[in-house]
């Protein structure tokens, strides 16, 4: 089986991911190469310094800094620098020569996968990119191929570690977001600069990767909608928690019906509340975990870890021995496909539901001058719990809690109505002169 | 794209899956159709009697009692009806005529899978049979596919939804096992005879599936290692309970290394302690879901339907799907492969740790002639609580309670031994002068 001639392998990045596929391809040659029929040959891996110090002691004859010429003799490529340039014409040198290509590139899968994938399809490579949604969690091809014969309805992810640990230390140990981060950059789960994280922009290129897929439709990641965790306060936790609820940041990937009556899919990325019984709200920590709801499957869930160079290698590797068997056998591999082309919608075309944490004046009167205010906008309450200033049991006086005498704090949870109604009417209530601030409002999602 | 010939599907039984496969195959037409580049053309569907009910109203023209003349016409075949005769001789036909197999059959798969997929790979085609195990979720392809480039140490499955629904009722409701499996019978998650379910059989044909492609190595069932819930009492789950653990059938697959310093691996099937935070202690009902942990990947966990006719068919749907894009593109697929061949271990040499509930005379010293039982079988004690009868808080009182004056209750859990180890042990517990009763032995699976 293994007198097939070797498949030549060539690494673009050497970074936490890059230097432990480096690392597995060498210690597991003999087993990786019994999984493919044929040896995996290590060519060689280009990086911008070959003197930098790595993670991960690997020969110093494999580096190179000349990743064109490297690409140039490779069967299959595995591109772990992230960014668009110069990972783009790379990618595109590569399988201009009909190599395969590897990546975890979310960026440039969200950005640039369809010309990608379209370039890979004219030659016949195969481009996999397994390791760019929820790092080691297997979702790209059960999404892909499991569920091929399902339709899927709903994905709720929890596709970024970062943004998790901070929701998780807030939720159970009472941190601040600020000190939660402060941990977070500590321990390494967040970076020197946070934005992508926890502005939601890396969460926003999951849920544009998921929803092509999950909807075999083009769908680009300024048409998903965005909001970070920046503005989640501790109050707002604590809130939630007394309510029964756990504060997630959800990629939301749906199929919905416009208010004009035309399918679409939405895409949106918020901190949202989640029903602590719901198994996302057992995701801890780094975690990620993402929840399909399909047709014929009803629910399902894949959980584990979402970064971390050695966890994200692994997914890496699945796709490469993929790639390599398909070498060694023959034959086309699976094509992207985006032939049911739906729409995206806007945010506010989305049906969801709200919570709402007010604070009015407590004078007789202020309910029904509130409720009329919900039922202007057609909304309708579900759950409204009042409560008078210093009664606040459970959860820590806001910053106004000073302020607040004659005031009374009403927590109230709509039925579901469209987002463009819920935003309205969260907007009517700040300017209602019954009330004294706006404290919170989330959506909830992930109905039991 | 659909210009491509129609691919021809027949139908083995129409059962709760076989009905819902055919009524989507015929539903969702088109965009299967989209989805393989070809249209899905179901030619038949061969049952038993022609003329019986079926759960879904589907065109009388399509159904036949001639299944092996059905085979003979198509490319793909679809094998629901179940047990070994005549399934293995069709599916041997189908695939004698270069037919892609698609089944959900787990005891034809475990008992002759190796014979088969030889059969299929002689000829080029392929079998999959991801429903075989844990119904809609996906987890045959993620083992086979996206943990292809890792090293799967261990899988922790809760693989049967029957013993799932009956613990988990046993456990939140405090039912006993008779009157739990009574209503699961009602609610038609037991069958009429339930011995396949409650007696592990079922678990045990889908540990041999899980542990032969996680570890590429034949695992016969006979070598899996089989208790079922049977035995399990309501004071067992409430005990369990007391000390933080649930009670889950688990279907266990590790590597281990055996007495003799032999590297293999274990299959086994029995009721364990899980602790409660540990994310198997969440499936609850009739779910299942498997826990897997590799070496780079870390832990990993799929959730969802383990059963049910139209959850179950989204993963036939899946493979069909599959196989017939491989049609239009052409190529062979993924072949299984059991190349790293260890050795079975038999469930003696694993390693594990016991909770051991011993009902003892109250009298001087008895403590420590227990004791020296566990020394003299080199079993460390690693927690022990010690309570007199009538003194059991929360735990009702056992068969025995009136008999149990002058006596006390000793539970007590053990750090990691060997199997042999430990079941000698409890052995000798329960012929020691200074016990009573041995109430309950459970081992404790899925360390945190």
């Amino acid at each position: 089986m293994n007198q097939n001639r070797p498949i030549r392998v060539a690494l673009l990045g050497a970074g936490s991911v890059g230097s432990q596929v480096a690392r597995i391809l060498l210690e597991n040659a003999e087993e990786l190469a019994a999984r493919v029929g044929a040896p995996l040959l290590l060519t060689g891996i280009a990086v911008r310094n070959v003197d930098a110090k790595r993670d991960v002691d690997l020969p110093k004859e494999l580096f190179t800094d000349d990743a064109e010429r490297l690409i140039l003799g490779s069967d299959i490529v595995i591109e772990l620098m992230g960014g668009i340039d110069p990972a783009k014409h790379l990618i595109s040198l590569a399988l201009s020569t009909g190599a395969d290509v590897v990546t975890a590139n979310k960026a440039l899968v969200a950005a640039h996968g369809p010309e990608l994938f379209d370039q890979a399809r004219r030659v016949g490579a195969q481009l996999t990119y397994e390791a760019a949604v929820a790092g080691a969690i297997p979702i790209i091809r059960p999404l892909r191929d499991s569920l091929a014969g399902d339709r899927v309805e709903r994905i709720l992810g929890i596709v970024n570690g970062t943004t998790n640990f901070i929701l998780d230390r807030m939720h159970t140990r009472g941190d601040s977001l600020e000190e939660a981060l402060r941990i977070a950059t500590e321990l390494g789960y967040a970076e020197a600069d946070p934005t992508a994280d926890i502005g939601g922009y890396d969460a926003q290129q999951k849920a544009a990767i998921l929803a092509s897929i999950a909807f075999h439709t083009e769908v680009p990641v300024e048409l998903v909608h965005r909001e970070g965790i920046t503005e989640i306060t501790i109050e707002q936790i604590e809130r939630a928690k007394a309510a029964g609820f756990v504060v997630k940041l959800l990629a939301i990937c749906e199929r919905v019906t416009g208010s004009d009556g035309v399918e679409g899919i939405s895409a949106r990325v918020y901190p949202a509340l989640v029903d602590e019984q719901h198994p996302l709200a057992s995701v801890h920590g780094g975690n990620n975990a993402v929840f399909v709801q399909a047709q014929a499957a009803g629910d399902l869930m894949f959980y584990g870890a979402g970064a971390g160079g050695v966890e994200t290698a692994s997914a890496v590797l699945g796709d490469l021995v993929s790639s390599a068997r398909r070498r060694v056998n023959g034959g086309p591999g699976l094509g992207e496909s985006t032939h049911a082309d739906l729409p995206v919608l806007e945010v506010g075309e989305i049906t969801t539901r709200y919570q709402i944490i007010l604070e009015v004046h407590d004078r007789p009167g202020v309910l029904a001058e509130i409720a009329k205010v919900f039922s202007d906008f057609g909304v309708s309450v579900s759950t409204l719990e009042q409560r008078s200033a210093g009664a606040q049991d459970g959860a820590p006086a806001g910053p106004s809690a000073e302020s607040a005498e004659g005031g009374a704090t009403l927590v109230i949870g709509t039925h579901a109505a469209t987002e463009r109604a819920l935003s309205a009417l969260a907007e009517a209530l700040a300017a209602h002169e019954a009330s004294r601030r706006v404290t919170g409002v989330l959506r909830v999602e992930g109905a039991l």
